[in-house]
Formats: C-alpha cells, structure tokens, sequence
C-alpha cells in the first residue's frame, strides 16, 4: 500500500465506537473515515469505493445494498472483519486481490464464560440464592448441610477443537484439577495442559470419557450435525454438553430429545437455531424463541443468548488485534488473521 | 495409646455415614463404635467414658446432654471434630490431656464456590437463562450485542487470611489472569501467586486496591467486626465483598446500609447473622430469615445458606484426613490439624 492508498473505512456503530482504541494502538497513518447507518446508503457506496482498507462485518450488512456494492471497491485491498464467525461470508463477492481476516480477543471472555457456566451447573447459585431469600435454608427441597453441591476437581472436560478459546478454557480448568482432553483436526502430541489428545475420528473416545463436553470448533461442511443421536448417547447419562461454537454443529431435535428424555445430564447452550433479526436486538424488541423446541421447559439446560464473548475486555482486544493487522497490511504483509482473499474480477 | 484404648466413638449421623471411608483410609486397629441420636442420650454418655478417642462435633451437641458429660470421659486422648470453625468450643469443657483437632478438606470446594460466585457475579445466569426462556435476547433490558458482562481477567482479588482455602482460591484465580493480594497475620514475603502480601494492620491498602474482597479469616475477638463502615467505605464503589468465613467479621448494620445504599458495589454472602436451628434444617422446616435486615430486597447481593463447603467430594477428603490423625495420635504424635487440649480436671 502507499501512503495515497491509506483510507481506512469504519463501517458500523460499533466499529466506529471503536476508533479510538484502533487509533491509539495503530503504528500507520491511515486516513480514517466512518459510515453509520444514518449516514444513508448512497454515502456508504460511495466511501466503499474509495477505501483501501475497511472494518465491518456482520449478516446485516451482508443482506444490505452496501454489501452487495463490495464488489465495486476498486481500491479495497483489505477487509478486517471484526469478530470471528465468518460461515455468512461468500468469498465470490469479496474484490480480487482484498485480504480478508476476521477477529481474536475474545477468547478469555468465552473461557471465563464456560468455567462460570460449569461452575454454576455443579453449584446452581441461582437456586440457592432464590431460596434463602425465601427464608428457607434448603436447596431443590434437600437440607443445605447435605452434600449437595458438585465439584469440577477430578472430572474431566474433553473439548472439540483446540483454537484459542478451547486453550484458555483448558489452561482454567486444569487450574480446578480437572483432567482436560480434546479432539481436532490435525494430528499432534497432547499439548500441555492436555491429558488426552486425538483426531475428530476419536470424537467416540472424547465422548465416553467427558463428563463436560465443550464445542468450540467452527461450522463448516465437516462439522454440521457433528452430534446427533448417536454421540449424544456415548455421553455419559450425567454428561453436559456445552455449546458456545453454533448451534448447526449439533443436532437440533437430537439434543432436544436427550435433554427431554434425560438421557444425558444436561446442557449449556450459548449458540441457538433461531435468532433475532438484527433490528429484535435493541432494549425495546422482542425476538423469536431459540428453538423451535421447547427448551425454556427443560429444567437440565442453561440458555444465554449468545453473549459469551460479549465483554468491553473482548472488544477491547479485539480492535487492539485489529490495529496489528492494519499495520502488517501497510507494511505489504499478511494480516495475522487472514481467512482467504477475493476471487471477484472488478 | 496402648491396644487396649482404642475404642474411636463416632457421634452422629454424618460421622457414622463415613465409617467406610475412615476405615478404608486408616492404617491403625481401633475398635470403632457407632452412636446416633437415635441410641438415646444414655447411651451416648456411657459411650463416652469409654471412647480413647471420639469424631463428633456441631453446636447442636454443644447444647446437648451428651456434650455436657465430656468432662465425665475420663478415658478420652482424641476428640477430632470433623469441620474446621471451632468459635463455638470452649475449651474449659475438655478433659485435661484430651487433645482436639478440626478437620481440612473442604478448601477445594470452597475456591470453586468463591471462582464460581465471581463469575456468576459477572455473568450473571440467572438473568441471562431465565430472560431467554421467555424470548427475550437481552439482558436486564439492555440489548446482548453490547458488552454487558464483565470479566475477571486484568481484576484484583483481595484476600484476608491466609489460610487453606486462601491459597486454592488465589491458585484458580492466577488462573484467570486475576491479580492476586493477600493481607494476613504472620508478616512474610508474598508467596506464589500473590502480586502483593501485607500483615493486618495494612487491610485499607487491600481493600483500596481490590476488585474483589474475599474473607478467609476466622472469627476471634481480632476478627470481630473487622469490616465496618470505614473498612466499607474504603472500598471502590464497585468493589464486591465476599463471606466464606463467619459472618461475624463484618458488621451487619454497617454491610447492609453500605449495599442498600450503593455505595459499594455489591457482596456476595454465604455466611449469615441469624440461623435456623439444627430441626429447621430438614427439608420439612423452614428457618429463620438470615439477617435483622432485609438483605432479600438487594439486587447487588448473591445470598447462599452457609453451604459453599458442602459438596461429596469436601466431606470424603475430611474424613480420609481425620483418619490420619486418627493413626498419628494412636502413634504417640499430634494431630496434623491440632488445635488444642483440655484443661479440665478429671
């Protein structure tokens, strides 16, 4: 890039709430310049097509006129998506010759997120703290100086994956004595602090060995349906699967069914089958029920509505990463977090 | 102890439900006995003029008959009580040469339930589950695409006390990347993983740079009331006090004036003013309110019923630990976890 190709285009509210972070961790002088959504489309058209780099992302966008008017971004030689998730994304649309990456930063809020939630399956504080405010010093109707409450010393977390947020997740729960194992993609030596390590082939052996099964890998082709039936009875009857990857990866009325008919411990789901549009997400909205599933009358789940990785920490982070690869695309190098580039002829 | 003294007495309920597991782990012959309140006082007291040593404990015995005819167990060498507060003991009771010991195990469980509330604290899942179940995807009314839950990562969690269950909880906490400081009574370099380390009289440099204020201490006339309103008031305005310890260490008047009226961040209370007595504590009855003041209309409060130590795992620790004191006293050595003797004459 030369110094007259240094237009950087922020496009969002969210992104834009972010200049400053990108601006005081940044090492170029790009030339920034900001697109909201009042500033109407025509406006944000005519940016794209004078930008050299950009940050944006999200489905919304990818639905709108400004997205479809990618392709016309003569100039775009890099796209910083700013988050991870990128299975909405159709690279034929992406220019020839523009990078894209996504974005890192929120792995520490997902770990902490998943060891809160494993936490609060073993301790159920939202019970206990009901309860006595009642007056009654029980818990689910059992004398609280009964051993009630469970422990994550000694039990075992097998993850599926092992990118950034299964590695912060385990280096936690090895801290709580747990015995932590995984499966992924390539073939490897356990690394510390692993016990166990296999190839997705051994999904079965993870499986019967986890009495919390964690998926962090992504949604792709391999992994669409990854746990159905079949897996979900490998789990042991007191097992608890926790998704905070997407919900495509595991079986929608397989999971509902094991969870119904109890036929396995229980679940923490923080990634759903049906979502919000974007405009259902504001305070005022409502949204559509998760599933069409009745899990909110299942008393073995914990539902969120995705929100593990949404900390000020993570986002924080997250534009910090950003500004790193905007530095290494000014200086003619590969952003740390490349995910592919366009095909799309201009 | 010679042969013919080992006849170990276990009082109670729950201490007669762990015979296997004190039996499995002991390594010397005692003849062991078992009373329940169901053998009748009478009983109990025969028992125990006899017994070289005896596992009891629990101010419900404190108050009873067979508590009060201690003094007459002219035999006793061993009086292992099996928890660890022992505020309630006096000494005075005890009869001379008769040593007494409390019991360690639950200080895992209890770090789980300290790193689980922390998290709860900044997760919030009972919030998040229960607004998702009705179809809502926002939290507290604010929209689950802003960054609305905290992270323990980058805080400060002050200790006081630096006993057992200190150390695990500052293990899982470096864990999360959380700054660890500790104040205590015994002046010493900080140890591993504490970033700071003070004596006592340096509590308001803890409390000034805390995130998280976590009591350990045990309860003593130095103890009492540590935490009053200047203590409180030292505190950063969202910082979150923690009770694991007895809740006489802080002042009741003055925790909850400072809660209702925000001017700390919030707390988070497992140990309690007013309790039920030892009958209220079957599921049937109910129990008392846990304070004078009605600490039940605070939202910045997570209440717990005394239970952060009552997990299977706690109680199976504790008892393999009393069986070794049990075979270092019928050696002629001091319990590992000695904490007095009797003075009383025979």
């Amino acid at each position: 890039m030369t110094p007259a190709d240094k237009l950087l285009l922020l496009m969002g509210e969210g992104v834009c709430e972010r200049r400053s972070v990108i601006e005081e961790a940044l090492t170029t002088s790009y030339r920034i310049v900001e697109w909201r959504p009042a500033d109407g489309e025509a406006a944000g058209i005519a940016m794209m097509a004078d930008a050299a780099a950009m940050v944006t992302g999200g489905d919304a966008l990818m639905k709108g006129p400004v997205f479809k008017s990618l392709p016309l971004a003569k100039n775009l030689k890099f796209w910083q998506i700013p988050f991870t998730g990128y299975e909405w994304l159709d690279f034929a649309f992406v220019p020839a010759g523009c990078v894209v990456a996504n974005a890192y930063g929120h792995e520490i809020a997902m770990a902490e997120f998943v060891l809160g939630a494993m936490l609060q399956w073993e301790k159920d504080f939202t019970t206990l703290d009901a309860t006595l405010r009642t007056g009654s010093w029980q818990h689910r109707g059992v004398a609280v100086n009964d051993f009630l409450q469970g422990e994550l010393y000694g039990k075992t977390l097998g993850i599926v994956g092992y990118g950034a947020i299964a590695r912060e997740t385990a280096a936690r729960a090895a801290a709580f004595g747990m015995n932590v194992a995984a499966v992924s993609r390539t073939p490897r030596n356990a690394p510390a602090p692993l016990s166990w390590y296999g190839t997705m082939d051994q999904l079965p052996v993870l499986l019967a060995k986890s009495d919390f099964v964690l998926l962090t890998c992504e949604l792709n082709d391999e992994t669409r349906g990854l746990i159905a039936a079949p897996e979900l009875s490998a789990l042991d009857p007191d097992g608890v699967l926790i998704n905070v990857a997407r919900a495509g990866v595991v079986n929608e009325d397989d999971l509902f069914a094991a969870l119904r008919d109890k036929s396995i411990g229980g679940a923490i789901l923080d990634v759903w089958y049906q979502y919000p549009d974007a405009n259902q997400l504001n305070p005022a909205a409502g949204g559509p029920m998760p599933s069409r599933h009745d899990f909110a009358s299942l008393q073995n789940v914990i539902m969120t509505p995705h929100c593990a990785a949404n900390t000020l920490g993570s986002d924080i982070r997250r534009y910090k990463n950003i500004a790193r690869n905007l530095d290494l695309v000014a200086s003619g190098k590969r952003p740390a977090t490349y995910i592919g580039e366009g095909p799309a002829p201009r």
